[in-house]
């Protein structure tokens, strides 16, 4: 199973080319991780406000493909590659309205005691809500 | 007559203080004003790319009246507070989900020929898209 | 007597047209702030991760004059329009290397205890440090 | 060779646990990298403005290795782990003024003829100006 959220190219996330500034992608797949989280009923606002649990990232590998331009419409794909004790490997496959990738992403984070820096185990309720995402 | 859209205040909005840092605002407002433009039927990103014509802005004013937190619900109401032969006066109103204004923004975008930098006339489809936004 | 620091307009801070996207001069003016408080002797990461003091902002006033490209080198100039009990304006002044004026900005802060939100004194040192600036 | 460049972690770099929001160390290592070229004599955006040339990323890898705060000096360290007939491959290391690395990045990118996207061969100047920060 896959995750998608459809995402608008801004005005801000381009650069003097008229193309996303490949920092700015990050930005995008960080709000397409906000909706697939809110999604599957484990918000990363409520996380970080209420549980003081944070998803610091470790491990970032991307493939840049084709450019994308202000106003386009683009979607996100998320998928899980890793499931471990408290790491989860996302895997992000942005496509244009053109059916053309744009990038595939695969990241690492960690869930984290924001108040210690220490790793949590990743719970049943959160593991059981992940797992029909996990790429087979 | 307002426009309203409705944002959530991303993590990367804020700074270490866990509320928005004052520069970002600037980028919800500018996709406020993108969701208002193409609301009306004169989208920012069919202006810049089809049409080489910009809002670049002339005058900024802004009062911060409360701080928003990571995951808070806001909504941007949008007016018009000028329509000049090229120029556009926009009043950004920020509320939080617990009815209290956050800040109100003036500004002064003036329409241009992004090829040689000149002002050019509000057209009377877009003028007309505009007037019922006055506020009078 | 005027705080002048020297920045280069980075790629990161320039939109599709080559020139600065506006919210980006804010990124600009918070260095030259930072440059400013250092070298005045009270740190603004100082307060912030010592003494939990911080600046929010609470009106900002900007007028766009000319637009600066990538590449560009520009002097931040910094005086002091108004020191009050707690509250301090300061304009900032970008000029270009051609000597033109590109913006003008009179922001107005106010030092706060972070951890309560409430406004702080400005204390007899900063004062003293911060007055040879004051715009008579 | 290594070319180093020191830069303070900026409070706009920096999330709400204090640290720098992952997507805002690209924005350092891209200020980086232009001192990087600067200091060869291959300025960015003399390639960017003049030439019309740039450098579009195709490939990162990064791991993050220890959070940085708000106002850490940092030394980034640039060598060059590819340079092929168009495509220049730069390892970026972070370190803290307490000695430990923060984060380490290999990102790959393509000369590229701006005006139509095709790959454009490293010139003889430009990769003799690079040889010397070859990792061998």
């Amino acid at each position: 199973m896959k995750f998608t959220t459809r995402k608008m190219v801004q005005f801000s996330n381009c650069d003097p080319f008229g193309i996303v500034f490949y920092p700015q992608y990050f930005y995008i797949l960080s709000e397409a991780k906000e909706d697939f989280l809110t999604h599957i009923g484990h918000a990363h606002h409520h996380y970080i406000n209420d549980l003081h649990l944070g998803w610091p990232m470790v491990r970032l590998e991307t493939d840049f493909k084709r450019p994308s331009k202000y106003g386009d419409q683009i979607d996100v794909d998320i998928e899980v590659f890793k499931l471990g004790a408290s790491s989860l490997g996302l895997e992000y496959t942005i496509r244009g309205n053109d059916g053309e990738t744009r990038l595939v992403t695969r990241s690492v984070i960690v869930l984290t005691d924001m108040q210690n820096g220490r790793p949590v185990p990743i719970g049943d309720d959160l593991r059981a809500a992940l797992a029909p995402y996990l790429i087979v």
